[in-house]
């Protein structure tokens, strides 16, 4: 194992990018003792060169434009921390490799899109395309289904895997809050951003999804039939009612094979509060992967911020230090497969279902009937009037029924005059 | 990236060694999709050649003699599965490094006790020596501290390791059963083997903790000041008084640096009910690491059985077949350190303390006063008389003080004529 130099330029310069420099920098003798390598970074770049940073960057570092990165003949390996799936980052990935550089990205929106064209194409030029750091920050599930699980058929696949949706329900429940004020709470900590429309919708968990089903399952990225509904919906009345009913509200990410067809769904779901994951708590990320041989196995960490995703994008330039090409998604392009995949309509779950309702005679012999049409029976019931109002809450955990009757069940009851708010429905996990 | 050839020999076949035997031969186009390496299983040796077994070996496979494996020059790696730190297994391994063949082993006492050894042979030889088997066995710990954590800088590494042990205690709570007849369950099982003395006096998590720290600190390993015990002291009562007190009793195994020191110890512990690795049962192993930048880092899955160590044997195989030649404990021989140890005396706990006394006047003060004098305070106190008996339990939860007071108090008791069980204490861990 001789000594070798490899550099590295970095674009973008956010509070991750910055980290990673500074981590870099202090621990160029504890990367070449691990890799027998010693890196330099050569390149940075930045949208605004100017900007006012915490540490000094000497001037000969700076690119003129960030896409030299992708050109430079002396630059091996480009760390992309732009953002985005579309643009610069695009542009600045698909170069990189076309132009025989390895890539280490920390872009999941970049990989669920563009990840089978850039995987084909890293393969093409004999480099490596690493993003480790997409998918649950500090977490090494990648690298695990990669390398430590490879021996793995895979049948699912699923956890908490957003941060800010995990921190807002964890606070809810614990200080008694309304989704509103745990959000701005989570803002000043620093635990949402400005914009956490796709923290909050699951769009961000989704491109997580498409990332892991394409590692777990050795298939190429399929977007299709996928459920995504977020935690804007959840009420602290949903959160105290599963409480009284022995559960916790979780946001998770599911991809899972039912007779070989795909099922892919994000959602807030209802778990027993004795299972591990309703344990998983604030910011931290759960992943859960069951396969043969191994099991079931779990791993959790910190999901975001600068500290964990550097622990991520550190693990891939040494592996890239290392020597250690491989495939981007565990197998080469050429043998990845396509799957069917199946929406959630014909799947079963029991429910959770909460209507407030006018407080008035025949209401509950309505619903109970509409529920009765649409072969959702009822396991428990709870009715609690409003105090002084003339309006009460009905609570039900259902039998298991499947998806599609659910959903129907919630349509015609949203017809009913005696509804005053939109129904509402969860899906209740069992693990 | 070229198809190559790779031959294999597996000395050993036990449950596990069959079990990977027959993994081997089902999934070689999967492991050559994954690796572009044809896996050949050249060879295979055992105790008895003549034993029944569930599948065919065809002739031409056996070693005449296990040492073959070590020298043959058409074996590339050898699985050592015989088991033990000396004897046949420690001459297999050293002999098939020092000729130049890749090793893969589950084998935890022989590379906690020679493991700095062996590193320095397979690192002069420039071959690979895996043994992420060793520990936990299909989570890939090992891997996960060498790859995939390898930016952070780790102050504690801890968790349940040892299956068994912890099957017993998880179900001594859950059916309230007494320690020998969950034991005896255990065995009917499979959860625990016919001689379980080493998964219960603690020196199986003992050999991990070994290994763990090593690869955790960059050190060599280091066999000074551990403190072993294990779960045979646990009674069904005091897992009674846990659950009464908020807690659930779990047995550890703790690595931690303390002002640059290393402290190891393996022994039982109350920790409350709502943390996490509380909730880890059954034949669970759990580990969690805590470092910089990455925060808390947790990996649970099974930790024995054929089929969670056959997940672990073929990632180390496979890594070899990628050409992904490591240092074996992360960095090389040469830049490990020797790290000063201390012992647990000094580290200041709250204590789970059990007294069974005669029931009669001014054996509570008599208490107080020694307790008090070797400066452990009670936090909290309950006396049960024992029906109809002259006897009484008192249970004390006490305020923070160091070990070594404690161990003084204890004996300092167990002297008293009204004391009429040994004496007893749990250190409660705070995550």
């Amino acid at each position: 194992m001789k000594n070798k130099n490899y550099n590295i330029a970095i674009v973008g310069l956010g509070n991750i990018g910055l980290y990673l420099y500074e981590y870099l920098i202090k621990n160029k003798k504890k990367i070449n003792k691990k890799t027998n390598v010693t890196l330099n970074i050569k390149y940075v770049s930045a949208k605004s060169r100017s900007k006012k940073r915490r540490i000094k960057i000497s001037k000969n570092k700076w690119l003129k434009n960030y896409l030299q990165a992708s050109k430079m003949k002396d630059v091996d390996i480009v760390v992309e921390l732009i953002g985005g799936s579309e643009g610069a980052a695009k542009k600045l990935v698909f170069n990189s490799l076309k132009n025989g550089k390895h890539v280490v990205t920390a872009n999941k929106s970049l990989i669920s899109k563009y990840g089978d064209q850039l995987s084909k194409l890293a393969e093409k030029n004999k480099v490596n395309l690493e993003f480790e750091a997409a998918v649950a920050g500090g977490v090494p599930i990648i690298r695990s289904l990669k390398e430590g699980l490879l021996a793995n058929k895979i049948n699912k696949v699923y956890g908490i895997l957003n941060g800010t949706s995990n921190y807002i329900l964890s606070n809810m429940r614990n200080m008694n809050m309304d989704f509103k004020m745990v959000l701005d709470k989570a803002k000043k900590m620093g635990y949402a951003e400005n914009n956490p429309a796709s923290d909050l919708n699951g769009d961000d968990v989704k491109s997580k999804i498409l990332i892991l089903s394409a590692l777990a399952f050795n298939s190429f990225i399929n977007k299709k039939k996928i459920e995504v509904e977020g935690i804007n919906n959840v009420d602290r009345i949903d959160i105290k009612n599963s409480e009284i009913l022995g559960y916790k509200i979780k946001h998770l990410g599911v991809s899972e094979l039912e007779n070989d067809k795909l099922i892919q769904r994000i959602h807030p779901c209802l778990i027993k509060k004795e299972s591990y994951i309703s344990n998983v708590n604030d910011v931290f990320n759960a992943i859960i992967v069951e396969g043969k041989p191994v099991g079931k196995f779990v791993i959790q960490g910190e999901g975001a911020g600068p500290g964990a995703t550097t622990s991520a994008l550190v693990s891939d330039i040494c592996s890239i230090l290392r020597g250690n090409i491989k495939f981007p998604f565990s197998i080469s392009y050429f043998n990845r497969k396509k799957i069917d995949t199946l929406d959630v309509s014909n799947k079963i779950f029991s429910y959770y279902i909460r209507l407030d309702v006018l407080d008035k005679k025949g209401v509950l012999s309505s619903i109970t009937k509409i529920m009765s049409k649409n072969k959702i029976s009822v396991k428990r019931l709870i009715q609690n009037p409003f105090k002084g109002k003339k309006f009460a809450s009905i609570v039900i955990v259902s039998h298991k029924s499947k998806n599609r009757n659910i959903i129907r069940c919630m349509r015609q009851l949203s017809r009913k005059s005696f509804i005053i708010n939109k129904p509402k429905f969860i899906r209740i996990e069992e693990f």
